[in-house]
């Protein structure tokens, strides 16, 4: 057996990586359908905990997440995906990635690092 | 509030970025004492799952992470942190990356990407 191990766990984090600048940009979890439906449609698909659903990623925004190479651990109990991002974000607040807040070690202070790409009540407007 | 919630989870996913190179070195999981001593000292320390207890990356083969900068994300349950690698590599196994192995989408083949830094049996002899 070779590939991500799913007996252990039903849900892998997967971290998504920005195949050109190397910014990681989300983590987010996959289960063996969604594994494999990525593969399948070199398109990335995550399973949603919080809706108990696959989770194309980019369905409503457009964003997708076009795969360009994935890799296991060591463990086989995490992914990494390097994506091509649509859109260039991948923060459903409109943040190329979704670290967007650095902690600074000395104070527990937080700054807000990088540029909103969209205006997320634009985007996610309900029509 | 800023900063990781533990309040919803335990333990918090936190990826490990080589600051210099972009390469995501592995994933790792703190509770709130790993994170804390974590930023007090500036050398990385993670929870072990599977050892229950503090895990000071490095403890046993010397390849400590050094904290560069840290990052949490949008639903404030994941953190990045961005470090030195000491020893060039963070891989139990001798490899940089513990995502070493990549996979075929199409046909699932999997190949080792990378070279060994070090030899496992001599870092982690017995004495």
């Amino acid at each position: 057996m070779s590939g991500p191990d799913f007996s252990k766990s039903e849900l892998i984090p997967a971290i998504a990586q920005d195949r050109e600048s190397g910014d990681v940009l989300m983590l987010a979890y996959m289960n063996q359908e969604a594994y494999e439906e990525t593969l399948k449609t070199g398109r990335v698909c995550y399973f949603s905990r919080s809706r108990q659903k696959l989770w194309r990623k980019g369905e409503e925004s457009g964003n997708v997440q076009q795969l360009r190479e994935i890799y296991y651990d060591c463990d086989a109990d995490t992914l990494l995906v390097k994506v091509n991002q649509i859109g260039g974000a991948a923060c459903h607040e409109g943040y190329k990635s979704c670290f967007f807040r650095k902690i600074d070690p000395a104070t527990g202070d937080v700054e807000i690092i990088g540029e909103r790409v969209f205006d997320p009540a634009e985007v996610y407007k309900k029509s």
